[in-house]
């Protein structure tokens, strides 16, 4: 077993990590508290400006707290005093939290939301587009994942969590065939949703072509091809995903540079998508600490 | 990096792999398919016997009807004629599956049931305890899934499904604080739920002594420990994990032999369960083709 190494003339510019493409979207919460809560003033609670939505749980809600550009409209509790989100609020200038009984509190998420006693409406992140994130990347190894159609947004959120715990620097996705920003795809990100950019393209074919002129090797996991373990060897790793039972589209597997399988075996042979992602995740960072 | 090569005196007979157990439930599917339906006439479409469920989905059900032990009271579809559920049908004795629209298929079912056309009134298998399991242990190599707390059926289905996928002999979890088998576990298992046993033991400190006793190695997952790739080496494995947040209980880390903890990164740091099983369950098998 010796896998290739192989390499593509380096390119990218090594400037800071990405940040908001200010060009699609200047304004940014930070800078402009005072607006937030003007939006929000003088509506029935649960009623939130257009786009905002609400993050629930306590790690997705501690994790939008400590992310600065995380635009925070209000806050709203029913548990008891907690040092930590104490601690994370000091940090942010936002009205005092309002609190409500535990049953209203649900009352203003989706049914069934597990929020242990915690909720922040806010607007969506101003994520970069593809071209703003390939210019501002400063590491020689990257690895990003790349989600072909797959919708369901505990999926991708558990994926997103997944990316962070292994070191991912982005998930991309598509515009349409994909879940927008929403409490179910923050909870389930644990809070990785403020620290992984996600980024959504028209055109994922051509999004992997552009991802190949910046020296990434596209990765597609399917049935066919070699083992994980096997993978060409590169600095610049795009790891390509389809949706459970359809797999990766025609036009999408063309435009991978190789295509890998897990070592699963019959009669079930399949994985959950967020479980066949981390332990490809797991095995190409564990590669790399090896190598 | 030398991994300890660890043995415990062998044990357990060589028989074959273990079916039902059968002190505890004699009246099998297979063989009575005339009281089976006898149970399921003359009631409203949607209510079913005392312990019945609704299995849906396509890789469910037709592992469902694969699998001679499960007892099966009716099928009810909604798609279109499908050569593979027709082969399946022709394995089994059952009444002609009725027909209904959509629509009406999804009101048998939980709210947002992804269904597929097909669902199965059936009866939860006959799981075998942890003693008929191990008396009919027939392979030297075996590693086990012990799950302490995790009360989420989409969770425990998804980590079916990766036990299967990876080899694992079974999972083992409690009586109390585990999902019962359901539909919704049975749509995550994606057909694993008819092919690895669903142990479930009173009380878990006692199950792990027991599996010590049979020779196994009871690895932790937890936060501390040596990482995955050093876990001691043993033909009897048992991976023990606890639920997201609380982690493996004090007695329950006490009667393991060893913690172990993934690669993981902060600041998020921590996986979805279902998704640190499944990685745990790839190194654990990776190693074994390796070695």
């Amino acid at each position: 077993m010796s896998p290739m190494r192989k390499t593509r003339r380096s390119g990218g510019s090594a400037r800071q990590h990405p940040g908001p493409a200010k060009e699609r979207a200047p304004a940014r919460a930070a800078e402009r508290p005072e607006r937030a809560r003007k939006e929000a003033a003088g509506r029935p609670p649960g009623a939130l400006p257009r786009g905002a939505y609400w993050i629930y749980g306590r790690h997705a809600v501690l994790a939008a707290l400590a992310n600065p550009k995380r635009r925070i409209l209000k806050m709203v509790t029913s548990g008891d005093s907690d040092p930590e989100l104490a601690a994370a609020l000091t940090k942010r200038d936002l009205p005092r939290a309002e609190r409500l009984a535990r049953d209203q509190l649900s009352q203003l998420l989706p049914p069934g939301a597990v929020h242990q006693g915690l909720a922040l409406a806010c607007k969506p992140l101003n994520q970069p587009d593809l071209e703003s994130f390939l210019r501002h990347l400063d590491r020689p190894r990257v690895t990003l994942i790349v989600l072909d159609q797959i919708t369901d947004p505990q999926n991708v959120g558990a994926i997103l969590r997944s990316a962070a715990a292994f070191g991912a620097a982005a998930l991309l996705t598509t515009l349409d065939r994909a879940p927008e920003e929403s409490g179910s795809l923050a909870k389930a990100a644990s809070g990785a949703l403020e620290v992984v950019p996600y980024l959504r393209e028209t055109n994922l074919a051509r999004a992997l072509d552009r991802l190949k002129q910046a020296d990434f090797w596209c990765l597609g996991l399917d049935e066919e091809g070699r083992t994980l373990k096997d993978a060409p060897r590169a600095e610049r790793l795009a790891l390509v995903m389809g949706a459970e039972g359809d797999g990766l589209r025609r036009l999408t597997k063309e435009h991978c540079d190789a295509l890998l399988r897990l070592p699963t075996q019959p009669p079930i042979g399949t994985l959950n998508v967020s479980n066949a992602a981390a332990v490809a995740l797991y095995e190409l960072a564990a590669r790399e600490e090896g190598s």
